[in-house]
């Protein structure tokens, strides 16, 4: 199907296009205009795509999201017990959030004030779509005999609010220039809730995995 | 030293005509002009106290987080056990600052995007005086038998951390109108992290508390 690929190709080119511009003019500079030069066809191909410059970012921003929930249903895949893979999960999903702002670090309080209620909007499907991948893993989990919880569902929730305030959205421009220090931030919290769902408390000696 | 008092009686008065104009106009409408009505003086006299609205609000949510502060102290303070004080706290810095914008939420999102980088500018402060607060109860239940952790300041600013993402700052128009879910989400994520924190896990029937 030629046609749809050519679709979709055209489509992934205004993201990384817009993704270029993010980073070279911030959101609000950025015109529609801008974006069409950049991937080279006229404004008219842009608008066959987007409705608005705001629908193009939050595009953008759906794709990030994307990209990670693939990052993370592969390391639900891999062999590590339920807790080292939860742990990985929760540091990939702030830390992959995190890489994928760093060209835009300086201008992303525009970004968030122009698209706040929208990027509200998207917030919930997006959450609850992370909750359902680590549902799975606190299940098997629960299935091995190596956590102990009610409901995998709420508990998913638990996990991501507790690291909710440590993506972009909630964090400083100063922040955001602190990989290593975001990592034990979210590594902190990770390791103080996963220890509470252990069944039994691992020796700090011969686990230090979840301590 | 009544000079002083009356001072400090001019500002609060400031304080809560900001209050009840946030609720009335919203930030971006709102002027230091209104505010000079309200109080009944001269918009000189806002000036010989603030110098500017982005600053006479910031002094608005400072004042938000002292009471706040005043509340946690008296809960650390009370008789209950570390781990019933600690998740009362966090309850109590969750709802305290939802209810504390309740009157606004509607036009929340124009004072964030307005002060977004004076707000996260105060946060850091605000958050290393709450963190003080918790990591005296921390030690207290190291000391009782009743905790065991690592290291009691960094334990504390974990459980801030992880209870972040629910401050009206990170939340939408509509979750702040949902009171009980947002108690709710907050309950489950200090839950989960106390429970981290024991140094027994509970029997779920005979302490159903910090379960």
């Amino acid at each position: 199907m030629p046609t749809i690929a050519t679709r979709e190709d055209v489509r992934d080119g205004i993201l990384d296009a817009t993704e270029r511009l993010l980073a070279r003019y911030g959101y609000r500079k950025m015109t529609v205009e801008d974006i069409a030069r950049e991937v080279g066809v006229g404004k008219g191909t842009i608008y066959l795509h987007f409705t608005s410059k705001e629908e193009v970012v939050l595009s953008h921003v759906d794709r990030i999201v994307e990209r990670l929930k693939e990052r993370l249903n592969a390391i639900a895949l891999s062999n590590a017990t339920a807790a080292i893979r939860l742990r990985l999960m929760l540091l990939t999903r702030v830390l992959f959030r995190f890489d994928s702002v760093q060209n835009y670090t300086q201008s992303l309080d525009d970004l968030l004030a122009a698209l706040r209620p929208g990027l509200l909007a998207r917030r919930a499907r997006y959450y609850d779509e992370e909750a359902q991948i680590l549902a799975d893993v606190l299940n098997q989990g629960r299935d091995s005999g190596e956590f102990e919880f009610g409901d995998a569902l709420a508990t998913a929730y638990a996990l991501l609010h507790a690291t909710n305030a440590l993506l972009p959205y909630s964090l400083s421009t100063l922040e955001l220039g602190e990989r290593e220090e975001v990592k034990e931030k979210t590594a902190a919290v990770a390791d103080l809730i996963l220890h509470g769902l252990l069944r039994t408390k691992p020796n700090a000696a011969t686990d230090p995995g979840v301590t």
